[in-house]
């Protein structure tokens, strides 16, 4: 490690803004209010659940309580990099030690955080502190956007409950009441679809979204089929999983043709099995699956050459095909680093391998995935510091390297603004989304 | 690399009492009586088969001929890590130097390690020179346990007998010798797998283990379909392939049931495919498939929150799934590199996975699947040289790293004391097994 | 990184000569002609349409024009290894400085290279140049291969038509044409495969090798299958998927049979799906499938031990089985770093992998898959690069590791040489094949 080269292009990297391409903040609250908030954060949550089980009994509707709890644990997961985040978030934002995450001072924390983060200038001197400058959301399509502030949100659309939401009932009630009539044909659908794209530009939409299943397939699925598929749900009967797999496909369709026509990217997250672990904290059951490739999207995006689609994945098992789709195919964007991906050694293998086969403009460097504002900048040091390491092996190998040309400086920071602030502006960026980038 | 960091860490853990979960010792004849013994481990059987075929020609029931001959070979596996394993061996133990190892120095070499190996103090001299003070065994149900040293030896009772020997007659017969009374219904394969846990644990039976095919599927499988099952095969029917999946996901239940009753953790060895290679010397037959997940175990870990899953995997490929199994599932640890999988880049690979994701109480660091006590000190310090390598790296990352506390020597060598002995006694260790660490 | 010793390792075994044993040049017309010709290979297309979708714009067939079109997207692709390869063919080879490769410069550069690249002495400077003293090509069977020089070349069947070509009726006729007489039963395409290796014996045919999909099955198909699969053909009928792989079979065990006979190596390719993106250029369609094991050889590598195997894998996922098979199968060479897997990042992976459990003689170090003579330099120096680095590691690590004879630079120069030139040649080498090595 060349320590002075990485602290080097790692201090500028840092100077960045960040334009987040992903989180799951909410506009009107974006904030954590406290550190149980913070706590609450399934990433925390989860690990203490998982070091000492707790079978049910985290007091999650109550951040003192959880503080409390959560401190004792803190000990048992001080090796992860999720509890570096949080002595991020405790130094840079809340100005405590170190030492101060021992059991004893839940309290002085908990006090503390109430202290800055109820402030009502918070949410400003975070942005300011953390150089955030856009913020792209996630939004049901019955989200009541007003009070929205365009200057720093970008919403964005997801759409599983037309992929597959639908099948159940109370989605479908849900959505009819959205619609304003109920859904029986596969048109309602779409047409529900149609007024959140229509209601959300208003707002300017970043994206529509979806998180999937490892291995889903995508094929041209007649309207005849997708009708027969609703009319059997509407009659009270039942889907296999073929039917599932049907519909999935004919609604992975329609999206794409909206997105053709209202010229939105397409953000997929490809990969999680949902409700895999039956003993877990909210928000902690989905995991990875290790079989599981992109080949069931080759007619999505051959389909729909005109969309863009910024591609996530879970695991590194599928990291190869992903760099070598955002190499040849046109319309992939490999993006970010999700989940159970989104930690060091997975971060600097897929680096090295997309820096070295994928057009640089061509990627999304990071998003965050955050529930709250404060996150958002551990998150992206983590990503800058692989990204730091990865760029200053660069400039040294370029220098011993028989076919490389040298490497400086100035082109590590240009390709390193180009994955942090050049690409999300430019592949899912809004006219909105460029206004604070000096 | 920071050499100096490496090697103050790295004789740190060296001095650690050495905890092995895993081996394949036999208690009344654990060490090599000889140098071809330990050439006659099938890592240098299949090494010299696969370099220079034998079809079957190496004597393997001579260990002078086999000397002379692997001697021959050792030159053409010399960059392996097992060949490694065998110079730490003839240094350490032997006193030999890397020039002995030439084909004509065989007779020098054998009838050294006779004289070395032979002594009847020479057991007691290795534990000490190694610093092992607990080893976990590979028992059969049948195995006799009589003379069994409780102070150093732990024994495991492998479950493939009950989960798919059953298959065969054979198997069944055995088994029926073992019960005293015909194996013809389910309840009789319980009772043995009962006879046996009860038999073993006056001898405190460490845990229970199984290794298993890739792609295994646990489900609830009822008591009538395990003895339909089995009436077919005491009829002289055979079973189908979702036969033999079924009665394995019935006695997968049944045996969690029996380690829950007698609080017993299951070590699970995933992801083998056995008799893959035709000309292979003996054990040198199986082979990993990179198409392995372990989606099949979510209704066993779920199950069963009770029980402790330590957790074993050939393959890269499933890597992520295990450390993120670790990450929230709180019954499964991950556990060791296993195999095809114990080697230096996937080792150092896993260890920064894990130990950025997972709490560190959770993981077993290392075993070493030894025949012999010899194999344990070189194949530890091939992992304890991974583990202070990743170690060292974590302290100068954290000199630099924007979110970490900085990690000290100390930390670094609480982690891997964790790893490398309180993990192991706290997750599969006995009472007796705390016994010798002082 | 221990750059004294990277460069002193690298410097080395850049002095090697190159033995390349897989490209894809014309031996009637190995080099290029201008770098439009260099530009035209499909790295570089397809970089460019998936950085700046063309929409099948590409003046392909002008080089002229294609040259003018790529210098403006240059800039795209300047972080990747394919860049870099350029950039070493046009210092090394055209005298070029970084900066001519700017838009504005393409007529120039153009014109140099018609300058260089036309002269007559052009391809013997360049072989002298690169120290290339043996090119394996890739030959169909109805090649002519009058005229080449066996002192250079050496003549690779690809066996393709025979797998699965045959399904397609202008295959069978182009077959037909070669044979002399129609192909009607399954032994008219062996009687085929038969005179096409017979001719190309006459030129030292180096072996036979074949591309293949994700998870091929084989297994042992009886001659009847085969003869109603052909019949079905014959009568105008199609085949289903399980016919495909059924006949895929069949011919994968005769073609076996042939290499037996005639002492033939049969390299393996293993991994592609074809077609899978539609707005492709020319070569650029294809694309990696994580979901890829080797399992389906087994009877293959078990069915004929007296073949050799040379394997290469398309992805990451089957690397550790790859590494395995080596490992312990006698017959299965692992062989180089193909296509999407030829980067830096998986070939320096890769390495470490196979170097710690293959026995070094086993390994086939580097392919270069080139299309002119010109790209074996920099693809070889891009691999040479990952080796030396590789050994510098090795060199140092034995330094500190406790199981570790000293692994001296003469060692690694002897291990990088074995990769590079001992290996390809004893084990795909001809009588030719060894002449032009001092």
């Amino acid at each position: 490690m060349n320590h002075a080269l990485i602290s080097e292009i790692f201090g500028q990297l840092d100077a960045l803004p960040i334009v987040d391409i992903h989180t799951h903040v909410q506009f009107n609250q974006p904030n954590a209010c406290n550190i149980g908030d913070i706590l609450s954060y399934h990433y925390y949550t989860e690990l203490y659940n998982s070091a000492e089980f707790q079978d049910g009994a985290l007091p999650l509707g109550d951040p003192e309580a959880l503080t409390r709890v959560l401190f004792k644990g803190l000990r048992l997961i001080k090796n992860t990099v999720q509890y570096d985040w949080l002595m991020a978030i405790g130094r840079d934002f809340l100005g405590l030690e170190a030492s101060d995450w021992q059991p004893e001072c839940w309290r002085k924390v908990f006090d503390r955080s109430c202290e800055v983060m109820g402030r009502a200038e918070w949410v400003g001197e975070l942005l300011e502190q953390a150089n955030i400058v856009r913020v792209y959301l996630t939004n049901s399509y019955d989200d009541d956007l007003s009070g929205l502030n365009r200057s720093l949100y970008t919403p964005c659309l997801r759409v599983e409950p037309f992929l597959n939401g639908i099948e159940q009932a109370a989605e479908r009630e849900r959505m009819s009441a959205y619609l304003g009539q109920p859904i029986e044909v596969p048109c309602d659908v779409i047409a529900a679809l149609d007024i959140a794209l229509d209601s959300f530009s208003e707002y300017s939409l970043g994206y529509v979204a979806a998180s999937l299943a490892p291995n889903v397939r995508t094929w041209q699925v007649a309207a005849e089929d997708a009708e027969r598929l609703m009319r059997r749900l509407i009659e009270g009967g039942s889907w296999s999983d073929d039917d599932r797999a049907a519909w999935q496909a004919y609604t992975m369709g329609r999206i794409a043709e909206a997105c053709r026509a209202r010229n939105l990217p397409f953000h997929l997250m490809v990969g999680v099995d949902r409700a895999a672990y039956a003993q877990a904290v909210p928000s902690g059951s989905d995991l990875p699956d290790s079989i599981s490739s992109l080949r069931g999207y080759d007619w999505l995006f051959n389909s729909f050459p005109e969309v863009r689609f910024p591609l996530a994945v879970l695991t590194d098992t599928t990291g190869l095909e992903l760099a070598s789709a955002g190499w040849i195919r046109h319309n992939v964007y490999p993006s970010g680093h999700w989940w159970y991906a989104n930690q060091p050694s997975e971060i600097a293998r897929e680096l090295r391998r997309r820096l070295d086969v994928v057009p640089g403009g061509k990627l999304i460097g990071y998003f965050s995935d955050a529930y709250y504002l404060e996150f958002i900048l551990p998150k992206f040091r983590m990503y800058k510091f692989e990204l730091a390491t990865v760029l200053a092996e660069r400039v040294e190998r370029s220098l011993l390297h028989p076919n490389s040309n040298p490497f400086t400086l100035d082109d590590a920071l240009e390709l390193g603004n180009m994955l942090l602030v050049d690409n999300p502006l430019s592949i899912v960026g809004t006219a909105e989304s460029a206004l604070n980038i000096a």
